[in-house]
């Protein structure tokens, strides 16, 4: 029968995960905030610090060929595949300091339960620290989970910071070996799923009153430029009806492009973030607009079929108005569906500890992406405050993470 | 009886206004382009030459006070007011050749077919060339027509161009007295009335298939800056109904500026020319958007009206939505009425040459502006290609030439 937290137990993993969040904190690049990107010294000394903590836990510690460090916690059948718990100890620059090392520490949580009365499941446990999941340092994202999954591209050793280092230079500068990357990689058969736990970074958990969700899928998402072609003119002497404006065809499509996605289906989110208008004069009917498109959903099929619509919606407002509309999109990445069972899993812990349980998509990414190629994925998301995140405001309560600790020990520890 | 061209002498006289154009148009600071500012060596060159010609047609010629050239062809009555013709001889930078000048060599062209007979009106017929209507140098606007209506503000004097140089050293570099500004100003009882042509700088007449049509009114205008402010945030995890998206606010508003601007009245015309959003990244719901509004029309109440239609609409709009609206007015222009009787002036001579007339409002500033403070003014408009202008491209047809110069013979010889 599985062994679990007590409130106070909880409680105290809690103040403890808070406290090892701040002194990791403390390890930054920038002097009074939190910058710590892809082979800095500072991943190292996080490496080392985490490392410490999970050999007090019995386990086997070790950093791998692409950075990430590693530390097993052995099972009653050392020949089956383990279950693997993580999240990254990299951050954005000034960052929050929850954002994935929050699911590295709750991890070790679950551990330290088994550890506690010395009790080992069937299966080992392994928990990982993610060496670049945000990209910071060289522009190219989930370095360290793509590691294990084996799926770093040729060139990327050749690709370099904003000072002209490399990632292979990077790395023999740390000590770690550019040509064994591929020592990272793990077998199929080394791994049996991927639990994650990370902050929401967004509102919905607090909207609904929830200190934890469990997410049903990453979403995919599509970015596009996009451009609106009229006929610049006098903003005096050209009547309302004479005109052109790119930039009043934009307007209308702006209008629609949020019309459409609120009304076509539930998690489609759609975003204008950037827009220039052209010549850009007070005095002048605007000749062109470019603006960007980010659309967003948890599910490839109506994504696409959204996207579809509000490019067709383009081509006919424009028509009407003697405006010509082009796109072009510059970024896409598929929706990543969480493993249906390990959802079935998070929501049995989530509905025993919080007695209710909102089933969510994440809009941000995360390392599961780069898992989900290899092995079934599942994540919990925790509460945080405003939905802030990328940002020293990131907050999170220990009473959350409390609770968050029991619902993970309650995820992996399902032996009862 | 009035004396009037022979459709060969109209024609003969537009093409000597279109090679007088030519010909003002090689005078330019910029080699391949046309920019002639105020009191520049061009801008005197440009006077030399409308002084010949001028003088040419009998007409006693000075330079006033401000750089204005100025012909006066005798009447009857030496004492009786003068019937003031003229447009401005400065250009825009890079600018088209018919801006300005097209009203003033047509203005001689009236002056040429009384000197061609030795004819001579009860008044006298003043032709001006005003020295700077577009303000391209100095950033101040109708210089030459303001010295005439002894509107030159006190500070104008020391006001700079891009390099340091004050008016009154400008005045001073081509012989003239800044002390002596004042002897620009005429007496009210020396003028009766001021008729200016020019091109339209808009569509209308284009639209119309008329070469000639009456301007009613110049538009007055008013000019804001704009702020919706609402909240950033990550554009894949904030829901569409939990944002408080300062561009989707932005974007509604354009919409109703545009629907309400058509919807009021006639004439009335508004337009966003210029439009940023902040934090301006393509996954992130812009939090700020910075916009401009431009709204002109010939009459100052419903013009007034409108605006504040548009700013409740943009206050609804923002509060609905949580978003902040924020907007402040930097310039504000009368409307200025042409005066009726030379309205019908003007529409009895179109009518005679042309059969049939469009009355329109004048999008775009012009002398007749700073006149009216003093004078009753009216204008006709001559239709140009596509509308456009302040542009090499800007071009007329000697047809059309040939039509306003009898249009305006009709309009000054109304002693028939």
């Amino acid at each position: 029968m599985a062994t679990l937290l007590t409130p106070l137990e909880a409680e105290r993993a809690a103040a403890r995960v808070m406290a090892r969040c701040d002194e990791l904190a403390a390890i930054s690049s920038t002097p009074g905030q939190l910058t710590r990107v892809y082979l800095s010294p500072e991943h190292l000394s996080a490496n080392r610090l985490v490392g410490n903590w999970m050999r007090e836990l019995g386990m086997a510690v070790w950093q791998d060929g692409v950075g990430n460090i590693c530390g097993r916690y052995e099972g009653l059948q050392p020949a089956a595949p383990a279950l693997l718990l993580g999240s990254h100890l990299d951050t954005v620059r000034n960052a929050g300091r929850y954002d994935g090392m929050l699911g590295v520490l709750t991890a070790l949580e679950v551990v330290a339960m088994l550890h506690s009365c010395d009790r080992r499941l069937p299966q080992a446990i392994e928990v990982i620290g993610f060496a670049d999941e945000e990209g910071t340092r060289f522009g190219i994202t989930l370095l360290g989970s793509k590691g294990i999954t084996g799926q770093w591209a040729e060139d990327w050793l050749a690709c370099t910071d904003a000072e002209g280092i490399s990632v292979a230079e990077a790395m023999r500068d740390v000590g770690l070996d550019p040509a064994a990357v591929s020592s990272a990689e793990r077998a199929q058969d080394s791994i049996c799923a991927y639990l994650e736990l990370h902050i929401e970074q967004g509102p919905c958990l607090e909207a609904a009153d929830l200190a934890l969700g469990v997410v049903t899928a990453i979403n995919g998402a599509r970015r596009l430029n996009c451009t609106f072609t009229g006929h610049a003119g006098h903003a005096g002497t050209v009547p309302m009806l004479q005109r052109r404006d790119a930039l009043a065809a934009a307007a209308e499509w702006m209008v629609a492009v949020e019309r459409f996605t609120v009304e076509r289906a539930p998690n489609l989110v759609a975003t204008v973030g950037q827009i220039e208008s052209l010549p850009g004069a007070v005095n002048v009917i605007p000749g062109q607009v470019r603006l960007s498109l980010d659309v967003r959903g948890p599910q490839d099929e109506p994504l696409d079929a959204l996207l579809a619509e509000l490019l067709a919606q383009a081509q006919s407002i424009g028509a009407r108005r003697g405006v010509g509309f082009d796109s072009e999109e510059f970024y896409r990445i598929p929706a990543t569906p969480c493993d249906p069972q390990l959802q079935q899993r998070w929501h049995e812990a989530v509905m025993q500890v919080q007695g209710n349980c909102l089933m969510l998509p994440s809009g941000a990414g995360h390392d599961a992406i780069a898992i989900a190629a290899r092995w079934p994925v599942g994540m919990l998301f925790v509460r945080c405050e405003g939905g802030i995140s990328h940002h020293p405001d990131e907050a999170i309560t220990a009473y959350d993470v409390a609770l968050a600790i029991q619902a993970y020990c309650r995820a992996v520890d399902i032996t009862d």
